[in-house]
Formats: structure tokens, sequence, C-alpha cells
């Protein structure tokens, strides 16, 4: 999908947008605009090109923007931080938009640390965030992502993860700010109310709740929200499990169930292969210089020198020493029924998760750090082209899924694009997994890039096969992903898109998202 | 609001019904209607009448109904069980609509003991999905609220609370099947994928999750829910918490803000007043007969005799006995910290949760109920007339917004209603409470009751003066209610009302629910 704006029009709009947000903030140079691009996408493609990158800096200007983006129907993409890698980066659905991108909102407007919550602006990245709540002498954890660039409200709208108890089914949000289509600000929930102080520390409206309606939607302009932050527990204990056979997985699974069932682990656990730890350990090349995929032989060897097995889980305990500590040596029986699997663990504070030597336990720690973006080097490492689509199917937590879908995703990955299976389960709550399959490829070789991408469509419609389906999709497969959802009829689309006509009749807020198109744009489909 | 539907137009809608449902299954005989009223409006006032209650079998009835009412244009109001008392029972907001009651609907279609959860229709009760458990020997505890003859459905879709840990945030529930008011069927979630069986599991979608958006709301029917389900852990603990002076609420609400924050405790405590207590336990005729509201003096005597203090909490733990061992001396060391205050519990089995002599510990342990609807007979006791409107707005879960709250409730019910203050605190997650206010008089006095609900409007806006709001409307004040939400010049309602005529655009789903009208209705606002 391409819109066909004359270049007029386009250019009529930018000076409107110019005189909104001064001209410094209207970017259309290549150059200033490469650092919005999708980074994983071959520069010789145009596919998802923007037109321009504004930058507001206020509620004021943003609603500025939308009317007039209304009045020369341009389509808009908002980004927050703009790195969502590998589903896209800052990339618009529909070449020629315009990116908004929210970076200059960067303020903390809140820290309450009687009730444990924030308020942030869209521009306030995890590391900001943390900055901020370090400074302030607040005794808070904050649950974070991988990786610490990325905006606190951006990452929250498309469903990233976080690893620490709030983590768990993505708990953490409360209470939203909106621009919508029309202009209108709306605040969610108890902020629907003048003056209610509830709005970020109760989850629901009277009347429909909307928080989660403007999550992977085009439905508004989330400008403000709240987040929870966790007090600091007696004890922190980041905890490792090891299994050294590539089947050990569905024991561990169903054990690391049990355990999340009755709350002995209360976080979001993460299960990678050898692949996955050893993607920002070391180089690929250290380890494997023949044709195609390592082979298992190889993969056992990585697996006992780099000492992270065939899976490795890490997950964490937080709560008073005691209880701590009887949970741990719960854990540590439960895993090390399975021959061959070990576990341990290290008992610290949450005043020290920052000097701990492993990002792993750092990021379960509260500290948000970028170490494990070197996974993205695992191909192309050397000239730092290297590369990740996220392919990222849900399944039930049971032995039997993981191994199901390990078997689907190595099957396919190394057979149709000769790449490696890299695997991650990141375990959102005691009943499901997202299967975070991070297809690693030089992105300056394009007929490799092709590949991944072309593989990762086939994921989609073979993972469907087996009812598993997208908790996420990138940008090239977003349709795709979304027509697996085809109960009814496509009935969920439908409805979903009855909404987007009724709040957008212009369709100007970032068409195509998630697979919800505009009337206008969905003639082809 | 009233339709003024020509009679000849509501006798061929009712023809039409009839031959979807059956004759026997469309009641309009008054005697068999009287059970879908609401139990607590006045004999006499017919301010929400239903024309007719028709009950379906089946999806497919209701999506014959549905579409038999837009080409009739007829009104539906649906319920489940039809127990939302205390905010309109079953009846409509529109005077003349038709109830279309699920009651028939009660199969509970799936139990999966392995990954704790079950799969619903909208007739099937507490007590039936409890028994269910029980019938199959599964080890599942359910979280269920004070009455159990509600739908788990219908409770939970007007944000009903529960008790146990999965009642934190109303957790429970996952994936919806909705019949649209077009006729069609949507499955929320990854349930829009045919064959995932993550639809029960996992929270979210691939685009904009909608479970919250048919939750208080009118843009559906649903036909079928997920319900998580909680593992027996080894050892279940009902705990109280019983403090004698009326200012005592303060510190043992910050108290319970720090156990809940740090995790000690995880569940749906209660904090009730020597009223809240005395309701369930005696009649009102045997403390006070006197004019006007009781005074403190016998308050006090209350409270000693019955041993319920001026506040008493209840609350439970749940898990490893150590665990729960741990976590109990901690809540009794901490609230005993305030003068005066006790702290007692019983540790016992989920097994043995049944034979438990107190209701409210059965309920904690998972054990539906009838025992505390005895509250309703404060007034009008001895003829059974008693009846209660529920005002239940919110606030932080602190001890000043718990004094400032239950002083502008007790200043209005005792000065205007000349009522006794019946006040329950729902400590729905370790952010926020939901003041329940249970406004009890004697229905079959048509001035006590027009009293009751005059206070309970006053009490709308007086609480909204503080910035408190509703979680929960009574039909009588829906409208009011909703109006107090009104940032960005009632963005909130126009963004929901723009969605209800998107979805709906004949109007037929429940006009009027907690405040959101159809287009053809809200010309009067």
């Amino acid at each position: 999908m391409s819109i066909a704006l004359p270049p007029e029009v386009s250019e009529r709009a930018l000076q409107a947008f110019r005189e909104v947000v001064g001209s410094d903030h209207v970017l259309t140079d290549p150059d200033q605009m490469r650092e919005f691009r999708d980074p994983f996408w071959h520069l010789d493609w145009d596919d998802y090109e923007a037109c321009a990158v504004v930058q507001p800096a206020s509620v004021e200007e943003i609603q500025a923007i939308v009317r007039l983006a209304n009045e020369h129907r341009v389509p808009l993409w908002t980004t927050s931080q703009g790195r969502n890698n590998g589903y896209g980066g800052s990339s618009p659905r529909v070449r020629g938009s315009v990116v908004v991108n929210l970076r200059r909102m960067n303020r903390v407007l809140t820290i309450d640390e009687e009730l444990g919550f924030a308020e942030v602006e869209p521009g306030v990245s995890w590391f900001d965030l943390y900055s901020e709540i370090q400074a302030r002498g607040y005794r808070l954890m904050l649950s974070c992502p991988d990786l610490g660039w990325g905006s606190v409200i951006g990452n929250t709208l498309d469903h990233g993860c976080t690893y620490l108890p709030y983590g768990v089914d993505f708990s953490a949000p409360c209470g939203l700010e909106v621009v919508l289509a029309n202009g209108e600000l709306l605040r969610t929930g108890m902020g629907a109310m003048p003056g209610n102080r509830a709005w970020h520390v109760y989850k629901r409206s009277l009347g429909p709740t909307l928080d989660q309606l403007f999550m992977q939607s085009n439905y508004g302009i989330v400008t403000k929200m709240g987040l929870w932050l966790m007090p600091y527990p007696e004890t922190y204990m980041p905890i490792w499990v090891r299994a050294w056979n590539n089947d050990d997985l569905a024991p561990v699974i169903d054990t690391l169930r049990r355990l999340s069932l009755d709350d002995t682990i209360r976080m979001i656990p993460q299960v990678g292969n050898t692949i996955g730890f050893a993607s920002f350990m070391t180089r690929r090349a250290q380890w494997w210089d023949g044709d195609g995929p390592i082979p298992d032989a190889v993969l056992d060897r990585m697996a006992r020198e780099l000492e992270v097995g065939r899976w490795m889980m890490r997950a964490a305990l937080y709560g008073d020493e005691a209880v701590v500590d009887h949970r741990f040596a719960k854990v540590k029986a439960a895993f090390e029924r399975i021959p061959g699997v070990e576990v341990w663990g290290t008992k610290t504070t949450p005043e020290n998760a920052k000097n701990l030597t492993h990002p792993a336990e750092r990021i379960q720690g509260g500290v948000p750090g970028l170490e494990l973006n070197a996974m993205t080097g695992w191909y192309g490492g050397a000239e730092g082209s290297g590369g990740h689509v996220g392919f990222s199917p849900v399944a039930p937590l049971t032995g039997r899924d993981a191994l199901t879908m390990r078997d689907l995703m190595r099957g396919l990955i190394e057979g149709k694009a000769n790449l490696d299976y890299l695997g991650a389960l990141l375990v959102v709550n005691a009943r499901s997994f997202v299967h975070i399959t991070l297809v690693v490829f030089d992105a300056a070789n394009a007929q490799q890039a092709r590949g991944a991408y072309d593989t990762s469509k086939l994921l989609v419609t073979e993972a469907a096969k087996h009812g598993y389906g997208e908790y996420r999709a990138h940008l090239d497969f977003m349709d795709l992903a979304a027509d697996q959802y085809s109960f009814g009829d496509h009935a969920y689309r439908r409805f979903a898109e009855t909404i987007k006509d009724a709040v957008d009749p212009n369709g100007i807020l970032a068409p195509g998202k998630q697979g919800i198109w505009p009337a206008s744009m969905r003639d082809g489909r």
C-alpha cells in the first residue's frame, strides 16, 4: 500500500506542520530521516518510506497536526522513540506517510512513591524513567524490557514484554490520555472525571474500558500514560535453569507452568536456546563458517563452552528473604527432577541490581540496558549490518506446545531460509507464552534479507495451521498475520474497522496498523 | 427515557421472537415477569418496566433475536441470571424494552485442570460452576463474589468484584464470544483465529484488544467467556483485623496498602463498618427503635456485643504453609502496631473451606453462598421488603481518602436520607478501593425508597466534587454518574457513543447502559 499524494499536497501539508512545530522539527532531509527508518529494511527497498518526520513538543501541537492532517488528507504514523525494531522500527505501514515522532515530549510528569506509579509522556525512554526514579531516591522498581532505549509508552502500546512481576499480563500501564483523530483530547478510566486522583491506580471506566483499545491500534495518539512501579522488595534473586538436551524444553516448560500457577514464580521468565544466548555473547563466525545453519553437534559444543546449555531459563524471585529462600528451594527441587538440569541463583537486593554482571540479571532487577541488542549482530556482525525480524506467535504454556512450536520454527527457518533458529519463549503469564523467533540476517545482503522476510511470511501461515497466532507483527506481514484471525468470516477485523471508520473517517491515523485499514484504503484486500 | 412503541409493533416483534425461541420462552405475564424486575424498585413505580422477557437457548437464537430487533426497531436489554441487585436487577434502562435473559444457556463448556481455566455460557451461576468443578474432582478454586446466585458472565461484565487472588484487578476473565448488534458472531483475542487454543489463556489480540470494551457496555451480547481458576494452594488462611475506633480506618487502610504493595496480601480484602457486619448477623430492630440513624453510642455497643469492632477487615492468605506462616506473622505485627487493633486467623486447606462457619471465610475460600444477602433485610426485615442501592465510588488506597469518603457518605446518608450508613471498602488492588455504600431501605415504603434514591443521586454529585467517581451505577442515576466523567467536554462519552452508533446503528442493544445512548435517543440530554 502506497499513497499517491500529489507532491504539492504533501508540500502544503508540510508547510502547515512547520507553522505548528517550527521548521526545525519537520525533517525531510534523507540523512536526518534515516534514523526513523526501519533499520533492518534493506537500504535499496522503499516500501515503507515516510515523506517526512514531524516532531511536536506538546499535546496542543499534536492536536493541531491531527486537524491539519484531516484537512490535507495526509496519513500520519505515530512513533514515540521509534525503536520498534524487528517489527518495522519507526517506518510507517503506508509509504508516503508522515511520521509523527514524539521524542521531544519527554517529561516524567509524576512519580508517586506512596501509591507506586508514574505518569509519563511518550518520549520518555526506559532509561529516562529509571534515571528519574534513581535521582529522586525512590525505592521503586521499574519493570523494563530487554532494551532500554525504547519509549515506555511506545513499547507498552505495541504490547512489548517487560520482565518484572508487573510485566505479567502487561499489568503495569494504567490510564491513558489520547488525542483522537478529530483532535479532541480524551482521558480513559477515572481520568475522564476532572480532578479524579484514581486515574492511574484503578484500571477500569464507568462504562466500557478503552485502555487496551488504544494499544496495537490506530484509533488515537497516546500523549500520557500511568505506569505502576513496584516498591523495593527485601530480596531480589535472579535465578537460572540450564538444560543440556534439546528435548528438555518440554519438562522445563511443564515445570515452569506448575511453579507459575502456584505463584512460586511471578514475573516473566525467558527460556532461550543456545543461539539465543550465544548471539549476544559471541560472534557467529567463531563457531561456524560452513554453508547453512549451525548443526546440532556444533550447538552442543557451544552449549558446553558457553555454559548456556541447549535451553536456559532466566527468571527471578522478589520478596521477603524468608519467602525467597522457600521459593528458591522449591524451584531448585522441581527443575532438578529433570535429569541433568541445573538450577542456581544469587540473592541480592534491588539496590544492588545495577552492579550485577549479567545484563539479564540487571534487566530483571529493573535496570534497563542495551547489551542484548548485540543479538542483532549474529549475521553481518563485523560490518554492523545485522538485522532481525520478530516472528512471535502465542501458545498455551505446555511442553507439548513448546516442542511443536520449536520444531515448526526451526524446520522452516533452517529449511527454507537457510538461517539459524534463534528462539526465546517469553512466559507472559502462568498459562501462555510468546515464542519470540528472532529471524536474524545480514540486512546488507538483499538476498538473505528477502529470504528472512519471505520465511517469516511462511511462518505466519504455517503457525496458523497449528492454531498459533502472532502477538505483534512486522509491517511487512501485518496484513497476513491479521488475515489468520478469520473467525466469523473476519468478524474481529470487520468490527475493528467499523470502529476505525467511525472514529477516524478520513483514515489519517496509522492506516494499516496491525491490519486495520480505513474504508478508503481497503478496496484492494 | 421511555420508548413509545406502538403496541402493534411490539406485538409483531414478540410474535417473531416466539417463532425463534418458542412461545414458552417469551414471557409477558406480569407474574412471570416480576422475577425479572428490579426487586428493590417500589412496586408502584413503572420507570423501568420491560414489555417482555425472551429466553433464548443458543447463540443462533440470540443472533435471530438481534436481527429481528433491528427489523422491528425494538430495544433489547440483556441479563444473564438477572441478579444485578442494587444496580437495577434485571430491569432495562429504557421502559418498554425487551429483556433478553440468558438463564437457559447454562452449560459449563470446558474446565481445563492443567491450564486452570473454564469456559462458560451466560446462564452459568457461581453455584453452577463451583458444583461442576467439585463434581469433576478438580483441585481448582473459583474466585467468587459475595452472592453465588448471579451469573459468572453477568457479574463479570458489570465489573462485579470477586475476592480470591484472581479477583485482583478483575483478572480472571479471558476471551469472549459476542453476538454483535448486526447478528454477527465475534471472538476476542486469540479466539479470533479458528482453532487457536490460547483463546482463554492469553489476554490480548493482534490489534486492539476488545474484552473490556464489551464490559459495562452495550456493544454486544456475550455468549461465552473464559475464566481462570486457581490451583489449590497448600494452605488457605482466612484472617480478620478488628479496630475499635471509628478513626482507626485510616491507619488500617494505610497498613493494608503497604502489605498489598509488597504482595503480602494478594486478594480482595473487604473492610466493613459495624452496620455492615450487623446487617447480616442481626435485625436492626434489636438495636434501635428511635428516630433516624443509629447513633455512635449504640454503634459502639453493637461493635462490642457482636465483636465486630467499628471497622473489621476480612482477608485471606493462600500458598505454601511456610509462606502463609511468614505472611501471617507480618500481617499481625503490622496491624497490631495500631493501638487496640487485633488480628487473628485460622489455617486450613482449600478442601476444608466449605466446612468453615463464617460465610466470608467460605467465600474467600471459593465456596459461593447467599448468606450475605441478609444485609438487604436491615430495613423492612420482618416483611422481607428490604432493599438497597449500591453507591460505589473509587478512590486511591490511602487512609486520608478512606476518611474523606466515610465522612462524605455518612454525612449525607444520615443527614439527608435519615438512614444508617452501611459501608464496605473493597480493596480491588494495592492502589485503589471501591467504597460500596449500601443505601439500605424498606422498598415497600415509597417515601423511604424515594429518599434513598434521591440521596444516592446527591452522593454522585457530591462525591464527584471530591474527585470520586462511581465504578458502576444504578439504572436510576446511570446518566448522572456518567455525566461526572466530563473531561474534554465529555470526550469519553462522545467517543463511546461514536462507537455505539457505528456498531449498533439502530440502537437496539441496551440503550442507555452506563450512560451510553444511541443517536436516536440522545436528543434530550
